[in-house]
């Protein structure tokens, strides 16, 4: 793969080293006059027979191919729509159902707050004895047992990268009769995955990271062949009915991952994903993962040398770690607005984590020497130890 | 009002009477650019500072209230989201719980086939002997009794245009202990609606109908201030959160009508609502209400006059139908190929429903004549009883 000419399909503003693409990705050149035309020659001229003529209609399914051959699921297995926090209670709803009898939903103290917090609603609209238990992440695999209903899990923790075993761990619960739900947040083109593989039995995921379909872009649903079939839609909207325009009184749930789906897809933000979808037809993810290790450890070597008071908050072995590196520092939140401030892009995550993606569809090994002598230079001169950088945005 | 003014603000293609804005609105002429300055100059060149620096975060609370403006809301008790299949499920499983004693949501069988959907996976969710009741729309009001937990209607029919009372509904539902959702998708724009003065409980709708805000808009919730503060999300996603960015592993719900965010807001969706909401901010619901009852009724005099065989399916009272006429014909479906082949978009709902929109900011009395005569023209010449207008398409 030409790393270089894959760079070249993004819009990067002048001046910036954009390590934040796990939390935002960029945007792809071509995206803005394809939404373009989506708004003005479909929308505009088409107006309702856009949902046929302009293939409205089919473009959660046709998405869902798109990303499914980057998350190893098999075709016709995987539908976009919502959001990842809808998606996740989505799959499980459907998952604990086919574990009526079991009473605990488990996961780990690093998975991502929003996928605690739908469980937390679910399990408190549900009653009947439910309860979601988390255990430390390292402790998950121990922690499995036949009292678990769903084992719901996000492979790549959002702030430190640590990776769980997604075959092993599938295989230890399928063992114990546990279904298990992913969530492949920060997974989707950043490292391959193979949900048929593992027989992961259900997979959610959000676009607008590592895929850059844009802000608010809409999130996936995987639904193994083994169990879509059976699965009841909990969330059974009109759009996931057998037969959408008929409007029968009663629902009946479609073909296939179709049932997955819900209301009205979001048309804009399919177009723009569409678009970066393009970039992602061609990329062989076995070579992205390889340069996303080399990239990710030039930083650690090269941070660890120059800023000795920085911490990794990452696993040190690539093979346990996303396609993102973590430093703890106690002052973490004044340096990255720093480095911000010099157009070194990363994020922060409390309490004390300093966190950066590695992108290598865009990121190549200049930027992350740049970005290593910067964070240098303000650790050296302590330019982040000013009341400016110190002031909490509403965002982080 | 000067609809003529209204009237230029829209892109409607040459040749083209539409009245389907009852089921996708028109593009606005401001919306393209304001969708391509959210793509290239807020995501293209912000990137994750978008969420501060051009007020991402925030949209999906200002923008409601810009509708709840028109819906009769107070300020601060409505926010965007997801779809609208989804607001159903999150207003009515909030709904359900302030009655936690009683089995039965009562629906009727000209709600839109979607909310009936979503209560029955909610039904199907929690068990414990709810039952999903469903009755005439002209049964609802001696259909109440001490037994229903949840009142769940639509206010005005998706098919005929017949309205409910909701101030009469809802006081009757109030006296017996009662719960309301309110939907509003053919309502919000489309007539005058005071959810403060009728004290609705909950209200729930769509943007891409009369509001004009493109396929796939989000949709919106109110929820009252007497239940806000103690209404439990069932779907309980992090930008729901009292402190979404503490990344807490607790959910802790979010102050007013910001809990019921749940993930994360499609921002070119929400761009392109804004430049609609833009025309709407100047506009006089009751002004507009009297212009679509008078487009109205000279739509029903002159197809009456031109065409006997059609029959009319919405109520002759306009104070008893929202802002859309529907007539009956065995083949209704393809004279409303045929019609559409001549430039005339109004919709099919099936078995037998020719359905068409009035809008007044857009279609005008020359418009509503000329649609008139293309239908009488079309019958008379027998025109539509051809094959190409009978074969279905995937979306009607």
């Amino acid at each position: 793969m030409d790393f270089a000419k894959t760079k070249a399909l993004f819009h990067l503003p002048e001046g910036m080293i954009y390590l934040d693409g796990n939390s935002l990705g960029p945007l792809p050149k071509a995206t803005a006059a394809r939404v373009a035309k989506t708004v003005t020659d479909e929308w505009g001229d088409m107006l309702i027979a856009g949902w046929n003529k302009a293939g409205w209609m089919a473009q959660p399914t046709a998405l869902g191919d798109r990303i499914g051959r980057l998350i190893g699921a098999e075709a016709g297995h995987v539908t976009l729509g919502d959001t990842l926090s809808i998606k996740v209670y989505q799959a499980l709803a459907s998952a604990i159902e086919l574990n009526p009898d079991r009473k605990v939903i488990l996961s780990d103290t690093g998975n991502f707050p929003s996928d605690l917090y739908m469980a937390e609603g679910l399990v408190g609209s549900l009653g009947r004895g439910l309860e979601l238990r988390t255990v430390a992440p390292e402790d998950v695999m121990a922690s499995l047992s036949k009292d678990i209903a769903v084992l719901m899990l996000t492979q790549v923790d959002y702030r430190t990268g640590r990776m769980h075993d997604m075959a092993a761990l599938t295989k230890a619960a399928h063992d114990l009769g546990i279904v298990t739900v992913w969530d492949l947040a920060h997974s989707a083109g950043a490292l391959p995955v193979d949900l048929s593989g593992c027989n992961a039995d259900f997979a959610v995921g959000c676009t607008y990271k590592y895929l850059n379909g844009g802000p608010g872009a809409p999130a996936f649903i995987y639904v193994a062949p083994r169990h879509i079939s059976t699965t009841r839609p909990a969330l059974s909207g009109w759009l996931g009915h057998a037969a959408p325009f008929a409007f029968d009184l009663d629902y009946r749930a479609g073909t296939g991952i179709e049932r997955m789906r819900v209301g009205t897809p979001p048309v804009l933000q399919m177009a723009a994903l569409d678009a970066s979808m393009d970039i992602w037809a061609d990329v062989d993810m076995h070579a992205l993962r390889e340069r996303s290790i080399a990239l990710s450890e030039i930083f650690i070597a090269g941070v660890e040398a120059a800023c000795p008071d920085l911490r990794l908050a990452s696993p040190r072995d690539p093979n346990t770690r996303g396609s993102q590196v973590s430093f703890h520092h106690p002052d973490g939140y004044a340096m990255m607005q720093a480095l911000i401030a010099q157009g070194v892009i990363g994020d922060f995550r409390a309490p004390d984590i300093m966190r950066f993606g590695f992108t290598p569809l865009f990121i190549d090994e200049g930027d992350v020497g740049h970005a290593i002598d910067i964070l240098a230079a303000i650790i050296r001169d302590g330019t982040w130890d000013q009341p400016q950088f110190k002031q909490r945005a509403a965002v982080t």
